[in-house]
């Protein structure tokens, strides 16, 4: 690689490219099945349903505390497809990257998503770089696409929650979005403020493997729009309404100070590692057990209940006894958060 | 929608965006399976080993004649889903627009990819959109990934090529690379000249049901550096020769006239709706006819053979009884061409 910045030609499909693949991105990323380099992908099936989801990650700045654009690339998609109860078996990995992006950050890039597919165990198996002319994108944005399996038996679903159900969250709220939001306003913050970007499918690994058949019940992670927005869609499609106590919502002392200071409401803050659950009210405590004995999910707390009342509604009781409305996001652009 | 262009709100996660999703996206893209908004798609599995491709397409310009962007995204990534010797069973749709853009623009293109997803028989399943402000993106990328299965007993892989083994290709070259330069260039073509985008995966499910077991041993589809760079990457991974006669390949005379006008060769240029068929001699009539029998593969050709000679050299014969070896793409870049 004797050039130090992207060129277009990178993305030419001819030498260039080959020469990004081979140097580049397959001497970090070794999956076999990547390695053949074929039109697609090919792996044994496996039993149960498939699951298959997607996420485009056009975060700004590409690196932050606690992660960058690659951990969220895999983590995110990695949790999209844990939410559906899905084992996942692999991902893709489609980068648009802008003419002149110094190599070296590519690379540094590379290496992160290395050693993310490393650490979840779930492999990088199929890909595709475009190269796009100087300032028609920003740097790089990365796609990946998962593949799953949902074993049988498992039907996690917002449709599936019901009266009297209990809802849990696997840790604090806003990390994410307060570490962005800050690094982009040049706030410097004291304490230990970073991007709580992690992959929780083998926390729901362990609740699906022990919990009774059938009463986990939904799970979701509030990603954009935050504990509020993902709450609301919830209630929504279930057509109930969702209670939680806001004593109840673990949220870092960090995240408190910055959003007093910016105005802003955790409840509204992306998360990238966080998980919503609904449960059946007996297994409750075991839940929150199970959560709470894995390192993801160690502040896991139980936030609310869901109940008959209004259908789509978000209530939330107030530490001096007042009960107030959650709303979806609305108006609060926050362009490039993940 | 009572706003004409996206907005940084409609990537928030919040009501903009379930706004964009209800009534756009929902309105035309109506799957069950996407309808449910859930965060990944989970659908039956079936018989065969699992298939998994990628694509990102930031093609310039958004329309030309014979398709557009998202004409591209669904026909490309059900192309890489083909060439492996799957049936594709769904599709993802993941976008970044630029905020600003006419959402009339974004409307008709997910209006093109709903009729193609229609034709094609492919639904998409899931989704995504993010917006980046204004200049930090072109409009917009499209990222589409497929699943599918391959039937058992099929294996379907450069790795597969034997000496002896018969090149077919499934059309003309270079009608999608020609249609994009020349309309980039702003050079008005006399004739028919469109891109050639299309879906092959029903003319591979003729040839995966009517060819003896085992007798398809490739498919590929020459897009980005054509069919000389196709050619170069399967003999490469067969580590065999490829011979190919030059008056066998067809090229319509639109092609070749402005390839001679801009001092191009169509053997590079893009393709998106060609395939190359790599098969055992006894059944490359047999693979001709049924090429030439579906509408995509009418003007197939027998266009060379494999042979023991230099490992990963492609080689031409021309029309006057000379040989010159045909290299991969190298040091033209053609940006954005899909």
């Amino acid at each position: 690689m004797r050039e130090k910045k992207i060129l277009l030609d990178h993305g030419s499909g001819g030498l260039a490219s080959k020469e990004l693949i081979d140097e580049l991105f397959l001497k970090h990323l070794d999956d076999p099945v990547l390695a053949r380099l074929e039109d697609c992908a090919v792996i044994d099936n496996q039993k149960g349903r498939l699951a298959f989801s997607t996420d485009s990650y056009v975060v700004d700045p590409l690196f932050f505390p606690g992660g960058d654009i690659g951990t969220l690339a895999v983590h995110g998609t990695i949790n999209d497809l844990a939410m559906g109860g899905a084992r996942p078996l692999g991902l893709s990995l489609a980068l648009i990257l802008e003419e002149g992006l110094d190599l070296e950050i590519l690379e540094q890039l590379i290496i992160s998503i290395k050693n993310c597919s490393e650490k979840t165990g779930v492999p990088i198996i199929t890909g595709d770089t475009k190269v796009v002319p100087r300032g028609k994108a920003d740097k790089i944005f990365i796609n990946t696409s998962g593949i799953g399996v949902v074993p049988d038996g498992v039907q996690v679903s917002s449709r599936m929650v019901q009266a009297g159900d209990v809802v849990l969250l696997s840790g604090s709220m806003g990390d994410h979005g307060i570490t962005i939001m800050t690094r982009r306003a040049g706030v410097e913050l004291d304490g230990n403020l970073q991007s709580d970007s992690a992959a929780l499918h083998e926390m729901v690994g362990k609740l699906l493997g022990n919990l009774p058949a059938g009463s986990l019940h939904c799970l979701r992670d509030p990603t954009r729009g935050g504990v509020a927005t993902s709450l609301n869609e919830i209630a929504e499609n279930c057509a109930l309404m969702i209670e939680i106590k806001e004593e109840q919502i673990p949220v870092h002392r960090e995240v408190a100070g910055a959003c007093e200071i910016l105005g802003l409401d955790p409840f509204y803050l992306a998360n990238e590692g966080k998980c919503l659950a609904i449960v059946a009210p007996e297994v409750a405590e075991e839940t929150l057990q199970i959560m709470q004995d894995c390192a993801e999910g160690k502040e896991a707390r139980i936030i609310g209940n869901v109940q008959a009342g209004t259908a789509g509604r978000v209530m939330m009781r107030t530490g001096i006894g007042g009960q107030r409305i959650i709303t979806p996001l609305h108006g609060m652009p926050l362009p490039r958060i993940c």
